[in-house]
């Protein structure tokens, strides 16, 4: 009863999307005490919540007729488009947490404002065990139209922490991206650091132990990066200059080979710092090779 | 007079080559009251230490000569030789800090054995202001003669902690070198993300502290990757498999372009990938990939 009476006073959530993401978000807003609409293409995996109090729609335009949040995570834009595409969405609150990129969410959201309804694009940087534990630290980057963060925060800081993005609908999409592309950065280095050392004396864990601590000493200098970045001068607060780093990476290639290993998921970086040192800038770290990366108009 | 006490209790360190870290060592050894001699093919760089209580050798000869523990750190393996040359190193210990290959320091040992010496190699994983400064945690992988180590392990851990590569000569630089190069991997996905971003709402500073505790949640799984490969088995543990991750990655290539950065130096870590994923390891992550970065013979 005491349930009940709960679940009364909390704000619906309509949910499409079941995946393993989908159906952690829905458990933890059913353990909040929300009452939750699930809808799924393949219609069984909304059994399981069915059993937890979830209320299962058969069509995705009936799940989007019972409340007015509605929250998509599904398997990419074209699914959320073809998912939404029967449905009624004037004055609802689109809340779509999909993974795509910041263009195709810049889209959606024209889309949803001719079909009257607000839109929020949402980035999710935790994986599904994560959702309702707060000390694990997972958060959902929030972009779009700020007044729906802001109206259903309490509801949408259920499952995850909130962090807001701009107003740019792909923002989230945006930040969202750029953090995964900075992992897969560290993954590609560490990949290569355990392909070098694997064969050698030193027990792999006892190295993924130093490996940890000198990465996370090497990653506190984004802030510093940034600094530099801001203000336009890639020769402020330069540890190594671009000399010493090419020549360093120089040794780096030549170790590799010696080891057998390939050299491939590095020499991209080796090669961009080569190209700025050609460039003239001798005085800067390695921050400044970005402005090769980027093509201005 | 109590300087020249403790002076004549501690062993002499000749110290040849005086870069920023040189100096630095060199400065640590004064301060804790060990004489020292160095040398330096620029003469004018020994004068700051001079000062400071240091005995300034003519020639490397002349250095070599004054002590048993003799330390280099100069510019590459090739600096080394010349600067041995013309030098006794019958009965020194030989500790070598100069960044080379690991196939260099293996040649370096012999080369070292062959003139009577015992030989240590060393990889510094610290920057010169790191140097005598405990709480900021740099230290020296040491390899090669272990006995080297441990009778001048009070003298070699004035400057930064020691730790041990194992009895190739070779392993400290492979080991130190593996760091870097995981460090590049990490530089090299910071310098993307911020390339995405810069021109967005979210000020750079802040976005720069979510990627680095961000960056600190991904690296430290690099212990689970260490378990996977000792395993062999790198389809346990899995967060994500290979086809979401390929997946995932074409949404960061395509986010590249939209946003008009060039994805070159991620591409390498998605093509290994999918590499990986069209050889069948569809149960695998990522640090299966691993297996084609290694010739095996």
């Amino acid at each position: 009863m005491t349930h009940d009476t709960t679940q009364s006073t909390k704000p619906r959530v309509v949910l499409l999307g079941l995946g393993a993401m989908g159906s952690a978000l829905a458990r933890t807003w059913l353990a909040a005490g929300h009452p939750v609409t699930v809808w799924n293409r393949t219609a069984s995996r909304a059994e399981p919540l069915r059993a937890l109090g979830a209320d299962v729609a058969v069509t995705a335009a009936e799940a989007v007729a019972s409340g007015e949040l509605v929250v998509t995570c599904l398997f990419d834009d074209a699914s959320v488009g073809e998912a939404l595409a029967g449905t009624d969405l004037d004055g609802r609150d689109l809340v779509e947490l999909t993974t795509g990129t910041p263009d195709q969410a810049d889209a959606r959201a024209e889309w949803a404002r001719q079909r009257g309804a607000r839109f929020l694009s949402g980035g999710i940087m935790a994986i599904p065990p994560m959702v309702g534990v707060p000390e694990a630290g997972g958060y959902v980057f929030y972009s779009g139209t700020r007044e729906v963060l802001t109206e259903h925060e309490a509801t949408l800081a259920v499952p995850l922490g909130t962090r807001w993005a701009g107003a740019r609908p792909g923002a989230a999409a945006l930040y969202d991206i750029a953090l995964l592309s900075a992992m897969n950065g560290l993954f590609a280095g560490v990949t290569h650091a355990f392909a070098l050392v694997r064969d050698e004396e030193m027990p792999l864990k006892e190295f993924s132990g130093l490996l940890v601590s000198w990465l996370n000493a090497m990653a506190s200098t984004a802030g510093s990066m940034a600094e530099q970045i801001e203000s336009g001068d890639y020769t402020r607060d330069v540890v190594a200059n671009l000399p010493m780093l090419v020549s360093g990476n120089r040794t780096l290639e030549a170790a590799a080979r010696e080891q057998g290993v390939d050299y491939r998921l590095l020499s991209p970086y080796s090669e961009l710092l080569e190209e700025r040192l050609a460039q003239g800038f001798d005085e800067e770290g390695g921050t400044g090779a970005l402005e090769l990366l980027v093509k201005r108009p």
